[in-house]
């Protein structure tokens, strides 16, 4: 977040420190509702828990102050939740939870949110490609094999080849998405009271997240999968984008970024062009997986509830979010307007025996593949 | 591997050296032998090839050291076979493909076959865990969160929690295994000759593989995937690995590992005895992430073969597939075996107030999910 | 930073985007001045760029959405600084620099900056954790291995092993510290113009950072080196942490945090008391090791400046300063207000053999280590 | 180790499991032999040892096995050695020791060993940079950032900036290896008999390994050392190995590596001569990152010996002692003979306006820095 690690203001919204604040009010506030459906809390209360909570703007800064003390930003966040609440129906707020209900179910929240961007920049990127493969299917251009031109290839080709990487990771974080679910177990995860597992499902519904089968307070797959998922989408675009960089090369120079007025300017060098959309795609993977490396160490906190395994999980998970955001956004841009020069991937032919073989009839299969899996996901 | 690295000699052998070069080996014949149903190698001599090929046993230190010249083995290895064949049949092998080709495809088969145990295992953990979610059904005990004890819960309840990250964890595994796809594309993935994309059921189908789209010598999903689902494992069992530390402490002492002779000895404690399945389970749990953070981190690699991401997939990936082999050995025995104290659990709930709420209905709800998915996957 | 990664005022200020942008005007402005005393701009014009710069105040927010699309910050802020001087001076600001000899020698002055509270932070540390083995040295305890209570030690011998770690890292981090290097090198890191090797040393002494044999565009030990005693710092005091997390569980009870109004607090249970401290402390233990792995491989960027491994340095830098300060912090205030009990410690020895052996004599070595130290570092 | 990451014979005995069975028994011999100094062995007895120990070949890979019951491989050695021995001798073996000691000693003593090879051979590349720095001390070619070309530079001083970056790493790791200590501390870390802290000197001494203030056995500052060491190591290796790869490739062709038969051979495109030694060197440098993060996170290990977190570090450390010998010996050779092609660099200036500015005046403040060095070590 914040200027080292610049974001187009969507992504840095979505994920941002208010993001949070409103998830963790959303979760509170649905809890109420579900607890009403399950009939252990009024619904005139539940109603107010909602409308008071939507209505709130506690100061992110504030919260995470006084969250040095509690340990999580629940507790200060309730404390102001049910000062705004009349007494009455201040009780009725948080019955039975803990803060980690809280807390996983507003991340989880914060995920779907910021994810349908995501999918939407994805789907962007994949038609960019997808066109891509279809106008250069037959431009011949030398495959490179350990920096060295081996034999020829297609662009076409190479473009279907990101296409299916895209894709794949596009399904990916689409499972990953839709298996998003809420939290809720109480102090120790036996939903001991006002309501068990019955309210699972309908606190569920309230959020359009997924239902657990038990709480999950220390059983992380959701978040590792979540986290499979980005790290298989980061390194989908930063293969494209590291592909981009090196034929982007003043010796190369098979393919160029979109220009735009200011982009890719160098402090001293005017007639320079930065490939500036591809290094915020490549910067991004190249810290992903360490981000989710944390994640998955993550996984093995103790007892019910660990003691800094969890804790750890919600900065490189935000991180995270955070990087595919930009790297999606910027992926889409770029495929979007990529400068292709076919000239250029003809002349580094030069020498190379050998043919395309069947780089044709692989790029069809790739599309064949796009379509299938785009039509099935149309209503 | 080794001395440093101890595993049962099931684990150590389905990783090692020699079913890698086996592997490689039959990624050849198995080539040979599809080529010859698309009718582009007699039938004939890919019989010879794959006779010849489950018949040599070339030195893995000797092709390694061949390998530090030619970057991957396959070079000296073709060599050997080659020469071991006839030269009009040896003019058959190998043909239209890349090293990567070859490498990928014993990777993939490797890592099929280690996983079979390594699923069997998780089975046996699987029951084991089971037998104790029922068991223990209504066995209270205290919940600890961030290393207090909080309020009582069941130790059903905790092998549920144990069951289910278990049983999601080997769904993941299983589904990852079933993905594992053959790797065929030629020089530059464009399977120039002598057989194009029609190659590709044929090759898999005779190795037991799944087809890919296209060539994916730099679309690295199946190795993140399975990556992923290898982290998830080691979290999954490296999480009842370290309840169990915790829950076996001498002033804990609410379990205790199965006993066994000459067991947790130390070098100079003779009354001590130490929790070592717990250990080599946890052991892999920490090092498991930082090895598939470099799996995702090769997934950005260059043009159509990369300089050295590709390299640096093999060894951690070998790792982590020793690793969990070893866990989910350690896991079973740890789990079959597990010695459970509900005295000691008893009376550590003196002074907590609370009910162990909905735990038993939940113990409930993780083994009925357990029995449809066992009986799912039966036949 | 923010709500997920709560920190103290000071840490979070000394390492904010704030705090950047301010680092980045003085390293503008520290130039002019360098290149005054080197003759090639006026000293008046260093003079307006320094007390221009000095009032600066651009929005960190505006400079990162433009950072966008340069790629850093530099040129939009470069913008901002030139538009508020006398067109005169203006092109006095930035000669011969590159944006990165900028965001480089700012990344410095942040480090050098923040780091100079951590290393308050950990005397206080020191002193606490030398009064406990002072106080301590006699006061015999269990040692545990391997989760079991194995032979007596002494509580002061285990503080004495804790102050060791930190002095040890105490030590490595003000290395690393002294080392911080300014960066110049011009677009190519040949200084071409308008001065050469010359101007370091004048830079280095206007930023009270040290001076470079050679620009470092691409030579990062100096990043590598900072994370490396940030590393052994978060690892030093998360053993200490992690210690006392072991030892104030509700079965053991030999420490505790010290109290205070408010902290610890759970959201549902009244009595319950959560070590915080030694949270917040682990959980930045649990980061750290990811993102300097970051810094690690960002080592090997190509050329003389990297496509992407340059950019990825810059968020998790920060997030381990922050983490470092975050974690520094809490060990102080932790240490300095430790609860011991004694009675508890001597009631775990009963059924022990053995005697503590010469835990008094190693406390007493690593107190006159500790004690030789800091005499050394006095004036 | 072995086939999926080849190094050199050298480099693989020295870290292989034969070198760690000998160090383990060098530091039980050496043991004996430091107390046989304090007068608490007799002196026959120690020379005994030692003189059994030497002569001692125990299987590794049945120790590894039988040290899947004992959690390390000290107690089924020491079964071996006691067993080979006169009883009056044997009941001398081990006193006072815990297998820690042992094996942490041993790691030491491999380390120390494994590292003379590598500082050889930097020495070596070290030469040949300094070599190529000064012949191309004055010969232009294009600077390029972001993978364009920006101005002109020379190969003088990238070859300096590479000298520089081999020169710092080969002084953290002559560093970090004079600083290896033994360990010695006991059951607990007490060293209760039967000599005390009198002991340390004495058994440093025996092994030309440093002295501790305190036992080490949860305060892993050496192994974090160690690893930060190897780490910039194999990213100064890494460093120069990408800049020849991407220097090296088809379009570019300003550098070449070194000639050899047989070497870079493609198992198809016999025109191809693909970079392998740069291959294995920034192979490594992608993966040891990731390795020395599990060496940090493993610093946080709980009370006198974790419960996993030291397990975790000796594979690690030791893939990382490996691949950094693999890519000192391939760097060696890569710089030794590197093949330069000035008037490939002289084309590619055209259009480049600038100079080289103080290009060569910084290499020979480098080649000064390197001289300075050279001549301090040498006696």
């Amino acid at each position: 977040m914040g200027l080292l690690a610049p974001a187009r203001a969507g992504a840095s919204a979505s994920t941002g420190d208010a993001a949070w604040v409103r998830a963790l009010l959303d979760a509170e506030a649905a809890l109420a509702r579900a607890q009403a459906r399950a009939g252990t809390v009024p619904a005139a209360a539940a109603a107010e828990i909602t409308r008071v909570a939507a209505g709130l703007r506690p100061d992110p800064g504030a919260l995470a102050l006084r969250a040095l003390e509690t340990g999580n930003p629940v507790v200060p966040l309730l404390a102001e939740l049910r000062a705004a609440l009349d007494p009455a129906v201040a009780g009725h707020v948080h019955r039975g939870a803990t803060s980690q209900d809280i807390v996983d179910t507003a991340t989880m929240l914060v995920a779907h949110r910021a994810l349908e961007p995501v999918l939407a920049a994805l789907d962007r990127t994949l038609a960019a490609l997808a066109g891509l493969a279809g106008r250069y299917r037959d431009t011949p251009m030398p495959a490179r094999t350990l920096g060295q031109r081996a034999v020829p290839t297609t662009f076409g080709l190479k473009a279907a080849g990101w296409l299916l990487g895209c894709l794949d990771a596009r399904e990916e974080l689409d499972r990953a998405r839709r298996a998003l679910p809420v939290q809720l177990g109480g102090a120790a995860g036996t939903l001991a009271a006002p309501a068990g597992p019955e309210l699972l499902p309908l606190y569920a519904a309230e959020l359009g997240l997924a239902e657990p089968i038990l709480p999950w307070h220390t059983r992380r797959a959701p978040v590792l999968r979540l986290g499979a998922a980005l790290a298989e989408t980061s390194g989908a675009l930063g293969k494209l984008a590291t592909d981009v960089i090196w034929l982007a090369q003043t010796e190369v120079g098979e393919v160029a970024e979109p220009a735009a007025p200011g982009r890719g300017g160098s402090s001293i060098m005017a007639h320079k062009r930065n490939p500036v959309l591809s290094v915020r795609v490549r910067s991004a993977a190249l810290q992903v997986p360490a981000y989710v490396s944390v994640l998955a160490a993550s996984a093995v906190g103790e007892h019910e509830r660990p003691v800094g395994a969890w804790h750890a999980e919600w900065q490189p998970l935000r991180e995270t979010l955070r990087l595919v955001a930009g790297a999606a956004d910027a992926a889409a841009e770029l495929t979007g307007g990529m400068v292709v020069h076919p000239d250029r991937m003809l002349a580094g032919l030069a020498g190379l025996d050998g043919t395309t073989g069947a780089a044709a009839e692989l790029t069809d299969r790739a599309l064949a593949h796009y379509q299938a899996h785009y039509h099935r996901r149309k209503p």
